[in-house]
């Protein structure tokens, strides 16, 4: 018996592995499932990862490709970037993992010098609506936003009354952790959800990009012991081999990844294919579809 | 800088280590955490584990405890505790682990004898709702059910209109897999969600219970690298070394665990102050709960 619980991969980890990247056409009927709209895909569906925008985290077991978000946080994304052009996280260490919450690294002990990048930061945790932020907005309903949406490809909330926008903590978004002081964060200490999306903390700690590859690396880290999932002894912490910029890098050893843009029609089509599934395995589609159930799509670039 | 992303626990595993269990008492001021409900709680906001109905999954790295929920899948359950009294899954292992979505076990060639349990089962992905089921509403609004809440401690949904209720998909829930008949589903393939609630599954899959305990050891499992998540080489899987229904063992080799019940006055105070965090690290309360963000309180009996 091959029962097996369901029939569609869902996330952005070992999807690319899964899915045969077909040409570019027009399907014969309207696409039923994810597969089908991407297979129709053209090259305009996607946009390629910017380098100066992209973070390589190296561990023993492989490397983790981070897209910084710097129109929601431009001071972080500035800092860690600052923070990583100085080698300050080699070395340094998975700290926290703690299950169905977050993965975190960096310097709890706050012993290593932070060079030329800031100690505090203005607290991110919104930005002011403009007409030139991007937002595409999700009809479905959100029960922590008056709406929600992408913006340049990140899950994003927003409230009009209020003129505020900020980034939804979903699975695999990337934060910079904080203390009671809302400046007290400065991208030091970075957080990954690797749980159900936490979104009370939306609005109250700096999102800073998310994981676009090799997320499984995190999530999958033993959990901590400690109070919050902070490991207690050193050696249970996962070493940081390197953190680096992708500009910084030959050409040669960058990722070669593009992202599904959220501002097309074909992005429309693929999250109605997610809001009400329409393959062979489903009795009952759902009619609806939460933020963080929309899939990240990144692959290769062909 | 002891920068850390938040500073409340949220989950059930790990949770008993962190939370110092007070007596019981009235506190001089209303609730603000989480730890001041629990503080606060007598022994009347707990029950403990029904030993028919709970099941112990023994891995090399520890004891995974499940609470079966047989109001809501009888046969499911009946067959499962069937297999496991005859050993059936004892030696067979986790198969697949998926990100941000599952991790199953079982025998997916379908190789063993499944004894004197059934090899098919009626769909029981909802049940009729009758004044007998308990259902305690949870007031915020969900976009995947008309109306979400609790019933006898499992995060459930329901549709009066249409006379039914069923359980949701939201993280440590366990399901019987099932191929694309409905019926195809028996108990002998388990999956348990490790991610983003997967509510679509909701109405189209059996749920059978839940984690209460040592769910991080089937989170942290390595991720397959097979299509859905599934390993590609048998040392990948980690092997089962028994599931026993917890009546079946000398009450000695019992857990004694309590869980919080969700219909007590005592369950909503608990509600609120996830709802609206109060303690010094939240700058804006959420004002919004979504149902697979209620913590499952799970702790050693006193």
């Amino acid at each position: 018996m091959k029962a097996r619980a369901q029939g569609v991969l869902v996330l952005l980890a070992g999807w690319t592995a899964c899915v045969a990247v077909a040409e570019a056409g027009t399907p014969a009927s309207p696409p039923r499932t994810m597969a089908d709209v991407i297979a129709a895909s053209t090259p305009a569906d996607w946009r390629p990862l910017e380098p100066e925008n992209t973070l390589y985290l190296q561990l023993a077991q492989g490397r983790v490709v981070i897209e910084l978000a710097p129109d929601f946080a431009p001071q972080h994304a500035a800092n860690i970037k600052a923070l990583a052009r100085s080698k300050y996280f080699d070395g340094l260490a998975i700290v926290r993992a703690q299950d169905n919450f977050v993965v975190q690294w960096g310097d709890p002990e706050g012993k290593r010098s932070l060079g030329d990048a800031k100690a505090t930061l203005p607290p991110e945790f919104t930005v002011k609506l403009t007409p030139a932020l991007p937002f595409e907005v999700l009809p479905d309903r959100d029960g922590y936003a008056p709406e929600v949406g992408f913006s340049q490809g990140f899950p994003a909330a927003r409230d009009v009354a209020r003129g505020e926008a900020w980034l939804a903590h979903c699975y695999g978004m990337v934060g910079a952790g904080r203390g009671n002081a809302p400046d007290s964060g400065n991208g030091a200490e970075l957080y990954v959800v690797t749980g159900h999306a936490p979104r009370q903390l939306d609005r109250n700690i700096a999102l800073v990009g998310r994981v676009v590859k090799g997320i499984e690396l995190l999530s999958s880290q033993p959990r901590g012991s400690g109070p919050m999932g902070f490991y207690e002894k050193v050696e249970q912490t996962a070493p940081i081999t390197s953190v680096r910029v992708a500009a910084d890098l030959p050409v040669a050893e960058r990722e070669s990844l593009e992202v599904m843009r959220t501002d097309t029609e074909r992005f429309r089509q693929l999250v109605e294919a997610r809001r009400n599934r329409r393959d062979d395995w489903y009795l009952v589609p759902a009619g609806y579809i939460d933020l963080c159930n929309v899939p990240v799509v990144v692959r290769p670039r062909p």
